[in-house]
């Protein structure tokens, strides 16, 4: 081990200056991500690289070594993908920030250390659009979102992560570099690795380089905004709208979540609603008005308490960001276990009403939102982390939301992916021929299991 | 091997009625695909499964025994793909004709060997859209479609077939039968597996089921057509409308191919045209008509000869319908090698006439349809097989078309697939790392060779 850390330290002048970090204080920062595991590792180095090459390097000093590797983006996983695992070597693409968009193609070539909000900036700087736009945009990197397949609020109508994605340059565990797909709309040439290592969470490769496929400009959105009484009301009308129209955003928080959006923001929400829609529209300026028109009806139908639209994109912009606030005004008021569980919609009622039943009887606060549309749901747990008997109390219905999720024939994560979190449900979900059939692509990738050990499997 | 048809002859009685076929007459239609390669080989059965139990009993006794098997939709490939391996055994879909569509979730799940154009009316049958439409739609099943990762004609706007799978069942070199993903929108539990088997070419595993997203039905389109008296100016108005809109069809056709649809149809194309286009917009009314109008626009700046637009989407289907009918009306002229080569948009003009170049050089016709907005074109080689001399100067074209479109950044195969015909070419196009890791995934999944032996590998 400390051979290798010579060793890091020895390839640090073919880096950029303070590219290997080993002093503990200045790794503390790499250990936890957003999931904030307690029981997150130390590595014994941080590499913070700047190409292909240098991480090709690094991989290949681990490997001899057979010293784990956990590739780290932004570090906001909510499942504890980018946690450091003991003696591991944390290899951060924070530096790999170069990016090239090319309107002819609409394609962008991107390192994964840029956010998602720059790489959606430079493509809009050219009137182009990269729709993925998990809450998180702005703090989250590009490589962690194709790692996790990432989703978002526009997924419900321009889908997710993945179906961008047409290349990329990824260094495998024995340090060999291979290039997939590239700038062509279609092409089936070999088999489909890129879309294999979408959503691989770091166990396969390192993601150096994509290239992401990007649409002309939005149009500005219309908003729309519904209370309900009822959470059957709300998912009712959710599943009602999804059947016979794609809005492009179709968004739901329950009374807790708008409670504590409403303490932080104070923009006036209505704190007796049971749940609340935001809906977005971004058909042609009359198109809109009718679609938002048609689910104003089905709201009304499912006794919608107030109903409220604007084609002000700012207006209704203030509405979207208070539903992206419900993570961070959630944890003000406790810690946190964030679910990530989703089910086929006709089954979103069962699912919020069981999660209820869950939280009733372990006697744990659970507030949801969920990316509606798409029956994508983030129960929060909030608790008191020095409380160790609720500590337990929420563990057990974090388990039990999963079983829930999995019993409704839905999954135990939506976007966040498996991470060290979740992967004790993972059979549950899978079956064991699917489990068998990921061990068998994960050995074949890795043998020596140095690519993020822990995650996934 | 007899010992294996012993053995397959004494399951027939589990499975339904004359599915195991031995007889060299009946099993000559399931010798050639349509790629019409003179080498395949002949079986020594062909069982034409029911179920996916079926299925997995006949993969069981192949691969005791070790023995090649080709799954076989409809038969259209052309690439070579369900070309008959000598002393193989053939599993037909046919009969795995069972589909139910679930309107409350918008998805259906469909057995392998309904033709595509069936799966559309059973989900037109619910006001719903299946939107991948390959131009043989009618004749090819959607187990080939997913084993292709089958393009077509709206995925300039709606993207290929991967993008629909949410989904499926398949049966693994040994038997396993293994269920990945499921009617959920979003699921990032575990690896990317569903996605893995899109496009595999029936090289790692045999769908049995799938289950596919389904769209609200697509609005009428409205149709424009434009002629060009030059090459470089219809795809130079293609690149033009690609950077900035998102016609929901944008196909080519060239002067060859022009002559030899109309030669069929007699429904007044212009003979002289160099180049002509076929464009829908499916954008409501009047944006549909907005949107036309600037595309008219841009067609008129690359100095159209014509351009001509309607409503009316019965009119407009006549032309969609003589761009489909390019492959059949060739193939009146001679055989034909059908190439499927893509590249980026912006090296379209340099691959159209590094094509005519080509043609000129070995003394071969070509034709070129393509679907443009993605780059991807058919150059169709036709040449009279009686005539040994010819047959040579066409293959070698057929290869020269491959290097051309690799050293302009391209694929050589936008949909189609790889099959046997393309083989060769596949290491220059992804080098060698990336053809290893093919192979590495191709010997976890199927460690003794036995599915599709010669495709891709
Ligand atoms: C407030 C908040 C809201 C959120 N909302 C959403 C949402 O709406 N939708 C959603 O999908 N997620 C959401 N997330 C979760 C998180 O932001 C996403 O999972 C994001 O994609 C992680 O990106 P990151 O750069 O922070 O990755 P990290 O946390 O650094 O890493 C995540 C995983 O990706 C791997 N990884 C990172 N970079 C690479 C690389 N270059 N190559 C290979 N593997 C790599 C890591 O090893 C790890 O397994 C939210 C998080 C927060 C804190
Ligand atoms: C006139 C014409 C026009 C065409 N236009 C297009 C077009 O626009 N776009 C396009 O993409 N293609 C097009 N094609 C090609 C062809 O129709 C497609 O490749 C189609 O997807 C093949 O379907 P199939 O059922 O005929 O498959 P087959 O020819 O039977 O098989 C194709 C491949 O899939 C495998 N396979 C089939 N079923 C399964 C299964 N259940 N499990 C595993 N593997 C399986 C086979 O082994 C083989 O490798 C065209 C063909 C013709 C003749």
């Amino acid at each position: 081990m400390s051979g290798l850390v010579a060793e890091l330290e020895s390839l640090a002048p073919t880096m950029a200056p303070d590219a290997v970090l080993t002093d503990p204080d200045r790794m503390a920062g790499y250990r936890w991500d957003r999931a904030n595991d307690p029981t997150a590792g130390t590595p014994v180095a941080v590499v913070r690289v700047s190409s292909t090459e240098d991480v090709q390097a690094v991989v290949r000093l681990a490997a001899r070594h057979r010293v784990p590797i956990v590739t780290r983006g932004a570090g906001t996983s909510l499942s504890g993908g980018s946690t450091a695992a003991d003696g591991c070597v944390v290899i951060s693409t924070e530096r790999m920030r170069r990016i090239e968009v090319d309107p002819l193609t609409r394609t962008c070539r991107t390192e994964p250390g840029l956010f998602n909000a720059e790489v959606k900036a430079a493509a809009a700087a050219h009137g182009l659009w990269y729709p993925p736009d998990p809450s998180s945009f702005e703090i989250c990197s590009i490589g962690g979102n194709i790692a996790t397949n990432a989703g978002g609020l526009c997924c419900v109508k321009y889908g997710v992560t993945t179906d961008y994605v047409l290349g990329m340059t990824v260094v495998l565990a024995d340090g060999t570099v291979v290039e997939l797909g590239g700038p062509r709309i279609k092409d089936v040439a070999g088999l489909s690795l890129t879309k294999l290592f979408v959503g691989s969470e770091g166990t396969l490769g390192i993601v150096t380089e994509v290239v992401l496929r990007l649409l002309p400009a939005q149009r500005p959105p219309s908003t729309l905004v519904a209370t309900f009484g009822s959470l059957t009301d709300a998912t009712g009308a959710v599943c009602e709208m999804t059947r016979t129209m794609r809005p492009s955003m179709l968004e739901f928080m329950d009374q807790a979540s708008i409670n504590a959006v409403e303490d932080m923001t104070r923009m006036g929400l209505d704190r007796s609603a049971a749940a609340l829609l935001v809906i977005q529209s971004d058909e042609p300026a009359e198109f809109a008005l009718a679609e938002l028109e048609a689910i104003s009806e089905i709201c009304s139908r499912y006794r919608a308490s107030e109903v409220f639209h604007t084609d002000d994109p700012q207006e209704g912009e203030a509405f979207v960001a208070a539903r992206r606030a419900a993570i961070p005004a959630l944890e003000r008021r406790g810690s946190l276990l964030l679910e990530d569980v989703g089910v086929p919609i006709p089954q979103l009622s069962d699912l919020v009403d069981g999660i209820a039943a869950i939280s009733a009887n372990r006697g744990v606060d659970i507030a949801v939102v969920a990316h509606a549309g798409d029956g994508n749901t983030h129960p929060l747990i909030v608790f008191d982390p020095s409380d160790t008997e609720q500590v337990e109390r929420a563990q057990a219905a974090y388990g039990e939301v999963m079983e829930l999720a999995i019993g409704l024939g839905g999954t135990i994560t939506g976007e966040h992916g498996v991470g060290r979190l979740k992967k004790a449900w993972l059979p549950d979900q899978l079956g064991e021929e699917a489990m068998e059939l990921n061990r068998r692509i994960k050995q074949a990738l890795d043998p020596d299991g140095i690519l993020n050990p822990g995650v996934i499997f």
